[in-house]
């Protein structure tokens, strides 16, 4: 796609300008996480190309016809993908999703107007300075992808108040981020939101089955939204299978009710503990009665993000996929699938925890909308 | 479906309060437009109990695989339609608008808070009492159906903030009610906008076809959304058609700019006339240079609803489809077409003008969502 090359033959400049980003979000206090998720290095811009090439190679969802055919009347009816215009999104400080971004609107027909950090401008300048190389070479305007380089609080409330010039607001960050936009956003919004992620480990489950999806779905990759954050068993195998899963994963620190410290080693789990998305080595546990049990506490305490159960029991494995309300309900796998690339989308924009227009990884489809395309012979009412 | 037999069977007291609904709305000043809106009579019931049976007859949307398959892991992914939860309706005074919404959203398994005016509010409980007895008799919880009786401002701005209540909102009404929707809500929205409809007579139209379909779509019902407001010639044809097309609408009234003033009698069209859904005998009108001149005025002036050409010249057809950005695209046919009932949607909730969850009519498609169902047998990453 022209971009993916001029990353890569601008990776020099790139991380000049990412050593500047760094050292001043360094002099400003930043955290090392923040550092952390601000660096690139030449494997990080490699990948930024890699994952350009992907989305380019993707099958263009503009012009697919959903659905169609012709009326008692004649007429002919069909739903046709078109772009949804102009995608704004707003974002915090991984330079990567600058170039994510930008390749899956510019691949759907959308132009961008991409905000991101302050700390990562000088980053994001060169990577969008790419793709407008890159457009202008394909005969395209180069303003298909614009960065907002005003970075400022206001300039943020103004960004998702463009009415008329955003037909869609897409923010990947932190909880104050979400309530800011829900707060203050007059454009159509698509959230992506927490992963407060439960594992429920049914009485006819396989032990060692649940043992390793779980160890997966907590410690493969904890700090991301997809990981497992809850974990809740059946209280007749919460005996057996308890010291078993403990032992497994000596490094998690288990937050748990009272029927769980009766079993094992664990903290007190408070109500907040179970509302928590701790992205690290941490866990909360209860011991449920039941299947309701299960699917209650999830209820309360669920962000809609991504659920799972483990069990042999095809009626149980039925009535939790349809009692649970999330975007992915998952069955004996590891919550860690429920991304874009693992579900076969190609590549992902975010994951979405609202039931508005898209839920679940956003993949090209999601940066699209439809057009009704009717066809008469002169037909009048 | 229950609800249908009850709103017959009580229609005397629906009558009774929508009598008093009506003299309290005479009494406080209302306009014959509004009370024409709020009156109800033997005959609109029984067509809301007839909507209603249309409504229910409808395939059941809950359930169906969107699409599905098995990726290269062995892992089966699903995407299956489910409710989208509680919808929340917000609306003016027509008393069926209730009756339809709550038929809708219980159809798609949802349940629903409506929250109308104050002026139908009498006749609004007649019509939710009967369906909550109607939930009551199938086993569901009556409350499936809930009227919001508390009618004042505050309370729908609280309404559109009922962030953990509501999944998804939608307003039925003026401008006014739209905006502030848009400034306050803070839970997703689907917004069912303003038609402003245009249609383009092309270089090559038929012009007895043309002259049909604009007297249709703007004569035979010009208080509704896909009525058209604004008609667009092309100079060649211009002063062929619009004599004749004159002569066949005696009884509308035309706003042009000069080109057209110069062809027939007509008011003179400010930029405002242009933006303006008239919902009423008026139609403005000008002459543009081609097929460009056309969709650069639609582009300015349309409300991204229904856009229609006139042309005999497949071209022009398919570069109109192509570059006209609106809910619905309508060649050689009347925009009256637009509507969920004539595409077969069966009924409507509204008709979109967003780009995002639904765009066009919305029927119960649009009142669901979709969540991803992911099979393994032990999967990890």
């Amino acid at each position: 796609m022209g971009a993916a090359e001029l990353i890569e033959s601008r990776c020099e400049e790139l991380l000049e300008a990412n050593r500047s980003d760094v050292s001043r979000a360094r002099s400003l206090g930043a955290s090392e996480t923040q550092i952390d998720r601000l660096r690139l290095s030449e494997a990080r811009v490699t990948q930024m190309a890699g994952a350009l090439r992907v989305v380019a190679g993707l099958d263009d969802p503009v012009g697919r016809v959903v659905d169609g055919g012709v009326r008692p009347n004649g007429l002919r009816v069909e739903r046709v993908r078109v772009p949804l215009g102009v995608v704004g999104v707003i974002y915090e400080n991984r330079p990567n999703v600058t170039s994510d971004a930008a390749g899956l609107c510019i691949k759907a027909g959308n132009a961008t107007m991409l905000r991101g950090s302050s700390s990562s401008l000088g980053s994001n300048k060169v990577v969008v300075s790419c793709f407008c190389d890159a457009l202008s070479k394909s005969g395209l305007p180069p303003d298909g992808v614009l960065l907002v380089e005003q970075v400022d609080h206001d300039s943020a409330l103004e960004f998702m108040r463009l009415q008329g010039v955003l037909d869609c607001l897409i923010p990947r960050g932190g909880p104050s981020l979400l309530a800011s936009v829900r707060e203050n956003a007059t454009v159509p919004t698509v959230l992506d939101g927490d992963g407060n992620c439960h594992i429920y480990v049914d009485r006819a489950a396989d032990l060692q089955t649940a043992t390793d999806i779980v160890v997966n779905a907590k410690t493969q990759r904890p700090s991301v939204c997809n990981a497992a954050e809850s974990l809740l068993v059946h209280r007749d195998v919460a005996r057996e299978f308890l010291p078993v899963l403990t032992a497994a994963m000596e490094d998690v620190e288990l937050l748990g009710d009272e029927a769980t410290r009766a079993i094992v080693a664990a903290g007190e789990a408070t109500s907040e503990d179970y509302a928590t998305e701790f992205l690290s080595l941490k866990l909360s546990v209860a011991v449920v009665e039941d299947l309701d049990g299960a699917v209650e506490h999830i209820a309360r305490y669920g962000s809609g993000h991504s659920e799972a159960i483990v069990t042999r029991d095809l009626r149980a494995a039925d009535e939790f996929v349809r009692r649970v309300d999330a975007a992915a309900v998952v069955v004996n796998a590891s919550t860690r699938f429920v991304d874009g690339g693992e579900l076969g989308l190609g590549a992902e924009i975010g994951i979405s925890t609202q039931k508005l227009h898209a839920r679940g990884p956003m993949g090209l489809e999601a940066l699209t909308s439809v057009k009704f395309v009717i066809r008469g012979d002169g037909h009048v009412r």
